[in-house]
């Protein structure tokens, strides 16, 4: 009985599946492993059952299958159609490798997605809403048979301004927003993160992460905040993926722990920050899916490490002029 | 005994006396008491016995010596020259407040500024050489009776272009270097920025400080790093004098506690953070000369909250997915 339990689907997630081309200061690469929904998808699998969401063309390749599925990643849902898989091409600033120009994206049989979610993932406690038109990420959300315990969404600037008023829909029935630092600025119209943050609090989210790329995290849940470093890198081959990556820890290791209160997902972001870093540290998801739990459990001690500073005790006061 | 050893001049600092003109997105303010040393040394005296050493004109208000000495700042090398005290104009831009434009500076009196120590300051155990020209701060050094506890040390960009050789020699001399992103990656032409440090602490350091705003502060000391975060300010309103009332703060405590290990500099780089934020809190020092230890601590306990999350204990593992 809890073996049978524990093979249920706690996480699903609906995104992209796609072939990328991606020039980044170290080199070139063509026809990588891509999407939101493969990132973080592999990237949830080291702590969770993750069942995938996605379509792609009769181009995609079976060994691409293989590899979600031995990370043990239901992939029921990944629809394979007549046509070619959605396929995005883009260069990576020399001078600043977080800045990115797309080249070409053709959607391919990404164009009318339509996602069609099977009988078991309708009852999975965790939902994540990867990249798609809002309008979408709202059927998805529908189409649950009761509320997830947690449903957790990712954005862009397109849809920002594009669809701003079905963005909007969506964040009312959402829990967890994950942006970077420009996404929120331009959803709140606010420079400073703290209002920024509290802006997208009180359009409907409890939970807003910022992701800030190598100056780590801002978690915002109600009146707290957690401020999460990054771990230092020696170096960023191919930041694609990050952002998902971050995703699939930070709810992968919600979806194991079950525990959704601010220390939970003060782990959870700093397990997203882990996550994040081997996302970076190879072309495409290579790295990120050959990593073992020793390897994810080194750089979570690294992070406390580096973060930690001797705190005031009670009685102790800053050491204050003789004068 | 005692007593009389409380007031001896534990921290000199050599840098500018200013009157600076101010444009933000908040407003416009005209001659500000500003200046390296000055924002130094008030960040400073909240924790220790601090000597300013600078040069102003006859126009320098007595109010501003005033303040220096109600702080408890020994104001003996503050010169008063004949002629008009130094004077820098700049604006910050509206998209981004980090970023800064020079519009006018008027060295006067600053142009040929020659420090002398007196005879108590030479046996400061404590010396912080602000950004000035880089002979002038080997000039300061070799001044010094015996070598003092620790030295550190500011920069900019225009030593390092323009007087890369002299800067150069003074950092194989000192403890600390205090930097910026910008600066730190123009020092050592590397994007990364532990590598950065790294390339730097191999010139003399052994301690390196990368300041980065809002996205806080990295240590680096040998081998070990410490990420600091910043505290989440509701507005930013003159980003002016931060990094010197960091350094104040960081060598302050430093001064105070004598604890120049590892995590006594992991303190100090948190305590610099909260001083370098009172900073931003008003045009000029209005803030920060009008803050009490208590405010300090808050703060400080402000920094160790957000920066928390549980760590694994040593027998703890990361949440495995079951299949």
């Amino acid at each position: 009985m809890i073996h049978s339990q524990s093979q249920e689907t706690s996480v699903v997630v609906v995104g992209s599946a796609a072939y990328d081309s991606i020039a980044t200061p170290i080199g070139n690469k063509t026809d990588l492993l891509g999407g939101s929904a493969i990132y973080f998808s592999i990237s949830s699998s080291y702590f969770t059952h993750v069942g995938i969401v996605a379509v792609v063309g009769k181009d995609f390749l079976k060994k691409h299958i293989t590899l979600l599925q031995t990370h043990g990643i239901n992939t029921e849902g990944l629809e394979i159609k007549t046509g070619k898989s959605f396929r995005w091409s883009g260069v990576y600033s020399t001078e600043d490798i977080n800045t990115r120009t797309t080249l070409e994206t053709n959607l391919n049989v990404f164009s009318d997605f339509s996602p069609i979610l099977n009988p078991e993932y309708r009852n999975s406690p965790f939902l994540f809403l990867a990249n798609i038109d809002p309008d979408l990420q709202s059927n998805v959300l529908s189409q649950m048979k009761k509320r997830p315990k947690m449903v957790a969404l990712d954005t862009m600037n397109y849809w920002i301004s594009s669809k701003n008023q079905s963005l909007k829909r969506i964040l009312e029935k959402i829990d967890v927003v994950l942006m970077d630092e420009g996404e929120i600025r331009d959803l709140s119209k606010e420079a400073n993160l703290t209002k920024a943050a509290q802006h997208v609090m009180n359009l409907g989210p409890s939970t807003v992460v910022i992701k800030r790329g190598e100056h780590g995290v801002l978690l915002f849940h109600g009146k707290s905040i957690f401020s999460a470093p990054s771990l230092p890198i020696d170096q960023v081959i191919d930041p694609t993926g990050a952002g998902d990556s971050f995703a699939g820890g930070f709810i992968g290791y919600l979806a194991a722990t079950k525990d959704l209160g601010f220390d939970g997902l003060k782990r959870a972001t700093v397990l997203g920050s882990v996550m994040g870093s081997f996302a970076v540290e190879s072309f495409g998801p290579d790295k990120i899916s050959t990593i073992t739990h020793v390897d994810i459990e080194k750089r979570f001690r690294i992070l406390s490490d580096i973060s930690y500073f001797e705190p005031l005790n009670e009685k102790e006061s800053i050491p204050i002029s003789l004068s």
